[in-house]
């Protein structure tokens, strides 16, 4: 039920021509904790998603859908095929061990948190061709002893 | 054979008790270039091996082995189970689609390159916690028409 | 959505006796290409869209789909089970080790992008029987060091 | 024990610093082909063997395992880890469709043999960067009605 | 679409009570072939697909989409649980290496073609219990070298 | 240890050149069930066991071990890799539904057996190129009712 | 299509209140193969469809259908998830290689058919609490040498 | 380090001759428990281990091993491939759901304990061929309420 | 059909505002038996089920549905996507082989059920962040021998 | 390398009759902590390790590898075979839904962390059987906003 509401803002957004820009400064949030909420990974506040309704035609139920914390992961737990996906996928293959690494060399025991987690898309200009920056940071969590 | 040597590394930073900085110093490399080199996931140069191999205590054969392009990939294409490694995977879960919205309004068709590629890891103190700050740019590349 | 969109046009191509071929050259583009932006593979630009959506008898609504980069991928990750896509698949499961030797031999570390890349597929007549010749180029991508 | 061999050939050929280029021109086959058969995806003749045995220090018994038919597939049917290698899988990915309607169009019900099938890897000059070319052609093998 | 020709096609059948062997008399080909092409697996020729469709009660189109290359592999890749199909299966687990030793014992490295293929299901009576005979033969196809 | 055997038998046979046909003759048995034995498939009685152990050089405790039921199945569940064996896969695949549907029209419901079961291997001479002919033929089993 | 039917009689089961038990006296067999027939694993005589058709309120197009040799397999090959049907599959992770050695070693090299086969389901009164007893017996089917 | 005994007793039990139930009678245990247990399925007590070590020539530490509740589990979760242990996982595909749906009927929610368990096989003398008889029985478990 | 009922209840408690807990109150029952019950985990007795039905809006037959055993397991038996569950599969990765071992220590082999089990979720206040406990308890069931 | 010492250090304890209630307490730390320590899932401190190490006969060497972030999770992924390690995937199997459910309601949209985290096994003595107590709680991360 939540993926046809998923499904419905995908479609609304393009044939209104609504940029997810737009929706964010709608939301007075980020471009990627808006996006990633319309798309059903994360739970509006009221205000926010009363914003988003009113510009993608939402009915009041859906409104009050958006509220809720959804069942959270788009890709099923399989390697993603999708090629812009992927290359995200293949950075935590190649990358992986050496996050691990350079995270237990700088912090010690733990993870960085996904919760308290933000992230970033900017463009990068570069004469050699324009740069996707990606910026993430998140908590540091320390294994608990006991 | 290549994985042999990467144990080898791994066990020998520990007994020499090297930091990871350092080895990226000696190679005069970041951290996570170097890092990831010597987890057997870059080819290095006759320099960058030299100093790796001074440090790390290897052969000649080993060093001329790190200057090869190794077969990459260190997860095997199956969901990670280490929890700090898991949480990037569940960064592409659960933000995989907005990286692809956002991306595809800001540029276009097309991918962030996993091989023109950079990344960091840094600390970012915080009152309420450090978090960890991982910052990466690829090259934008758009799908050729013909 | 964008998958019905693929069966409509799958459809409506045989009802209406229209060859690739023919789309191609209404699009003004290559069959490769045309093809695999129809299938869902490829993002087309205005007037492709609007060539490919008159023959096809597409709404005004889907030749705007049309336009957006859709999610990449038809075989799902799998092994694909039709014959003549495996045939692929089987290449490089037996050359795979082969093109990555030789292409590090030419070119050094690095991959053949398939993003800013091109393909062909042509009858090759042979007294023996004819043969199916399949032209790839991409651009080469150096792993970056930093 | 035919991996060991394999094993034994790419320790060697590094060691002895001898190209794939040079392997080929003693075993007076193609680059492609012989790479294959090194790697243990094809059965090599006796003389081609023999070339390749000298070269690479092999004993006689390796040599006649040389020209045994091989247990073939590289990958394990999974989908592959490393990037070079990863590409040409999403390039089944993306265009698999695409190659079925453009052959069946072009030739009828049938498939491109991967048996009948010979392939190459050239590099093409280009101002904006080099390409890599793969090319193939495998015989067209119509499908059988009785 | 072609899943619910199939489907359809399985229904009438049986409301129809026609045979197999019936539709492969009134389509002038065997058993094994009119079977499979009506289940989905081959293209028929347009006097095949229309005695079929008379037989079968389909609309002009149905009798369009028969004569169309479809996409084949009924089982999905994974290991099939119908016990009859099962045991095809085990067939291959248990004889597979052994094919593979005597075809190149017998015809040297090369494969049986699946697509220059035919195949027969006979009764043997026997006195102990009728057996199920199944004949099958495919063009050998040798590894081209160049 | 049973696959240590295999392994043995595999070289052993390359280096005395002896072919399954010979092992067969000597055995008393078929090529194909002689050459599945070997290959840890079945459970030798001893004459045969005795004379596989003296063509091949097995010790006393080996050949004793041919004479057990092995555990049994060579490719592990997975999609075979090797392009041979894959082929009767695809057969599978392809036919798997067809031979289901005319098994049940001759016989009514139940399987063929593959384990009352035989299968042979031969070469069809044709001018277009020579085939590869299995037969097999295993007791039909009817599902009993209670 | 049968899937579909097998869900109508679950329904209509439950709403009729019927049970098990007085469908298989109906139909005059066992509770296992009449419950297993009528989920959509066995094929119907004429005379059990007719008596199964009558208490559940089928068509006569149904009650043709369960006369037909359904596609078998509830579970899809996958491990099952519901903890009762799961508590069988561990039977067979546990005791799987057991049963292996005790009826080979009563038996000889073979099977036990799970086609010429029957099951029961008895409760077993017990003061510690009553136990569900499951007995099984298969024919035992000797693999065939030739 | 268990699987290495477990391949230690499989070994000296066909190399001393010894059968499965001459093993149980010394341990003065059923069949299928002393099996079971030797096949690193079940913990042993100290005079069963004894008692097996004695028969099949263990060392101390071995026999003390033999008491440790083992990792259980033997095929991995995946479907076997052996003949003879695939028919008991055909029987969980083919009759699992009618087991649930009749334990249902006569006991309620809940399911057979498989730790609470029985387990024997016999031999069933049958003029048309014998028979395989396995019985089990397990403890009812019902689902607790709170 | 079961999990349209599921679908519903999700629905309705959203729409008419009730709290898992409130549903638990109108059950008399605990908050995680009355959420997984309603949720087709559990069967429900029948006032329970007029109960959750009234508050709910469920229709005579719906509130029948909720009182069979339901076909268990919600997560397909794959690595769970949602990062709050996956946090719980975590924990079986992580300490799973912890837990082996403690309850061997402290009760003999067998296993904890979790069929006669109970489950509670509370809220831990902490001036640190407060805390989710969990507890469970299920009855430990030897492993018999016989 | 990690994987050998958890080896050891499981033999050494049985061959020393050290209990992991011993061990805990040397080091002066919980059951649960100190065997996922010992297990190869935590890093310990410097006085733990040297505990731990003393009692187990543990070389310098490794002692200093017990103070390492390990690469953690032990199942590998997939689902546990061995049947008191399913218990646990199975109560996420089946209460997982009803665990978001709940803590969703009690605290927002958040998970329980596996990181900051404790975990506690006991016995619970019960006239009808004891039961196994497992207590755990864990740090509630709201998602973070931005």
């Amino acid at each position: 039920m939540r993926s046809h509401l998923t499904e419905k803002i995908v479609v609304n957004r393009i044939v209104k021509k609504i940029t997810w820009a737009q929706l964010a400064e709608a939301c007075a949030r980020s471009e990627v904790w808006t996006t990633s909420a319309l798309l059903g990974q994360q739970a509006m506040g009221p205000s926010e998603a009363a914003a988003a309704g009113l510009l993608l035609d939402l009915t009041e139920e859906e409104v009050a859908l958006l509220q809720l914390p959804p069942s959270k992961g788009a890709l099923g737990g399989a390697v993603p095929t999708d090629p812009l996906i992927y290359r995200f996928h293949e950075v935590v293959e190649v990358y992986g061990t050496t996050l691990k690494e350079l995270i237990h060399e700088k912090f010690g025991d733990g993870i960085m948190s996904a919760i308290d987690f933000e992230m970033a898309v900017d463009k990068l200009p570069d004469p050699k061709g324009d740069r996707v920056k990606v910026t993430m940071h998140g908590k540091f969590l320390a294994y608990r002893k006991w």
